[in-house]
């Protein structure tokens, strides 16, 4: 575990997924929580300058675009994340943004246009996480009764990653000129259109802006399904992972980077975030008290309904004293979200819980690994699964914000420091030197140099 | 002229359009200009906040979704809108933010979340500006060979803007709660789907976002031909106008408001604001000076397939030294600049200019009315033209930025407010409020109180 051969150790990567109030559905109701947070722009600003004292390297905005939850009792992901982290970027340094946007309701040049923006805005730091959207309020959203099927959506969405990244790489590094003496502003040799005549688009290109600071936005992926692992292991640099357990997580880590690397991507091409929600004390006792807390603070109808829709099921079929049903499988459409599907099935199982245990052990449901515990636990476990190959980092998410990741940032960040394992300085200044990857070559020239 | 009957003077609006490096072409080539301007966020914060500075509405930009024009000699509106305004709310504090998007590339969903959204984190200075995009490189950008014809595009996009408006109402004003003791986060009976089945888009709604500071954003609208003033009359609580002329003005303004009257909007629903281009000098002979510099330092042959474009016809019909040709008329499929066409040709009929004169007194094209002075004659013109009711404020198209609207703040805003028309302090913190707008009703409960 040494680093006394001069190398520099691999380092750990830590993102927070800055869920409005927090991870747990009644984070909102805790004392020193804001009701108001999920639209108040200074919430999200203060939880990424907390991140990025603790030296994270990024925050993270989901998104739907419907209410696809109980607002009645909690809040949603709300503010558009592209528009949201404009902001938090002029409000920050360093730390990376990562925005999802779905592909089955957007256009790619739309697309391309606004992650290249925020890139340049952010001077380097943008993120895209790319969703396929299979929620039936979205899609009446955009003039459709349901989803597109699965394959569908993966199709379309692989792509649309494509058109995206043509469009990004459609201006060679130094197309911009910009000479006042002979008027020359733009070497339009450099700037190429991508002429994309595809079965979902026709896109022309090129953008109508340069490359970044970073090249282009980082590629994020989150997919659990065969469609999802091969869409991440062609485009994704960067995969938001939900297991369960060690194993689960070494073993979906190591598909997909041979996945990658079959399609010709370098060992490092892709960093695994697995995702992480903390519940934390100063003793275990006092974490679980917090944890039993939030959890007597969501109604029983309301976690019962949401761990019925992980498992494409009616409330009716889960007794809260009884185990799952048997025989559960995802719906046929299979436009169920197979990860938390996997992940919460193999915890129940596992462990032989109750539905009113595994709604406790997943704090209020939503099929990511919970820990409970004090700083020092859960640096043990990040240190585990991080040295062992589980992982490449964690998606934080804390059970409530600004507090839990404040909690992870003064008692968890300086554990990974002194271990060695996590920096105590940022040294880049993008979000692709933040995460280790490399910047993208772009459009290459083909013509000869005189 | 006194207000001396204690009456609160009608106040003049001016808003600035932060053409990247300013309205002539050139601009980024003087000596203070910085090149990339363009695409940096630093100097649109500049000119933000020099803006704000000058008590100034609101901060305007642009956009096409294409290249648009000569990247080789210029720059072009690169940066998308609503991302490059969500930094600049974040670096200020009051002034309005007002952002370009297209009907004919977007769905409402989207575009009603994102300038939503641009209200919460400006706490209620965004504003719209409802475009159509004529041009075919935008077309190809998605999937079409060229845009859809002119009424083609003006029925969507009047279904588009109700659907917007719609969405930004789905939720009554005090649908939130939050009340941590009882659990309940938002009042579902005060947000309501709305439904809507159309000839272009099916949208069922509800917003997954409050209603803002100001209600909703402001509708923005630039309309010239007769289907861009009714949708103007329709929706616009401001429009941006191009008028060569007082006379012109004042007649499209008496149209405009007696077509919003007839719809039944009141007699400030909705705020004319005139395209002026300034070129301030110390002394009126400087101020040429400066003209003539920055026209010396555009190639004549970008001039001309700037003025051939706006006339409809190849630029080998115009001669430097001739006048232009004569029988011209928009193209037939009407996706022709209507305002800048019908400006463009009153202007050179009226003074019998050569092409050459034209372009010299357009300041390098456009269609926009330019101003060569001192600030004193210029705040002569912006008062004539607001006391006598041929506007009701300004779109500012400074030469170049941030110089050409610091001269302004400096030179012209203090003769305005002195003169008593126009604002030393803020007295609203909203656009609305700026631009003197009613507060959107939004949704009407029509439940009977207990």
């Amino acid at each position: 575990m040494s680093a006394s051969n001069g190398a520099r150790q691999r380092q750990l990567h830590l993102n927070i997924n800055i869920l409005h109030s927090g991870f747990v559905p009644s984070a909102w109701r805790l004392p020193d929580s804001d009701p108001a947070a999920f639209t108040d722009v200074r919430h999200y600003i203060r939880v990424a300058q907390i991140a990025e004292a603790g030296k994270l390297d990024a925050v993270f905005l989901a998104d739907n675009a419907a209410i696809v939850d109980q607002i009645h009792f909690r809040p949603i992901p709300a503010l558009e994340p592209t528009v949201l982290l404009a902001s938090i970027a002029a409000a920050t340094t360093h730390i990376g943004l990562i925005g999802t946007a779905s592909t089955s309701y957007n256009e790619p040049y739309n697309i391309a246009r606004r992650f290249a923006t925020l890139d340049h805005v952010s001077a380097g730091r943008a993120g895209w996480n790319v969703v396929t959207t299979a929620d039936v309020p979205s899609a009446r959203n955009f003039g459709r009764d349901a989803a597109p099927d699965h394959a569908q959506r993966y199709a379309r969405a692989a792509e649309f990653t494509s058109v995206v990244k043509a469009l990004w790489d459609s201006w060679e590094d130094d197309a911009f000129i910009g000479d006042k003496a002979s008027g020359r502003f733009v070497d339009t040799a450099k700037v190429q259109p991508i002429a994309h005549h595809g079965e979902h688009f026709s896109v022309q290109g090129p953008l109508n802006l340069p490359r970044s600071a970073q090249g282009h936005p980082v590629v994020v992926q989150a997919g659990g399904s065969a469609d999802g692992r091969e869409l991440a292991a062609r485009h994704a640099e960067a995969v938001f992972s939900a297991s369960q357990s060690f194993e689960e997580s070494l073993a979906y880590g190591r598909e997909l980077k041979a996945r990658a690397q079959a399609l010709g991507r370098g060992p490092d091409a892709v960093q695994v975030l697995a995702g992480l929600t903390t519940i934390i004390g100063a003793t275990e006792t006092q974490a679980r008290q917090r944890r039993d807390e939030l959890i007597d603070l969501i109604p029983w109808d309301y976690s019962l309904a949401r761990l019925a829709g992980t498992l494409g099921i009616t409330p009716d079929r889960l007794k809260l004293d009884e185990r799952l049903p048997h025989n559960l499988a995802l719906p046929a459409n299979g436009n169920g979200n197979h990860t938390f599907f996997n992940a919460t099935l193999a915890l129940a199982q596992r462990h032989g819980y109750t539905v009113r245990e595994l709604i406790r052990e997943l704090a209020g449901g939503g099929g990511h690994r919970v820990i409970v515990g004090t700083p020092e636990q859960i640096a043990d476990d990040i240190e585990h699964w991080f040295r062992h190959g589980a992982a490449d980092g964690f998606n934080l998410m804390p059970d409530a914000l600004p507090d839990g990741l404040r909690d992870f940032v003064d008692g968890v960040v300086p554990i990974l420091q002194r271990r060695g394992i996590f920096r105590t300085q940022y040294e880049g200044s993008t979000l692709r030197e933040h995460l280790g990857l490399a910047r993208p070559q772009g459009r290459q020239s083909t013509r000869i140099a005189a």
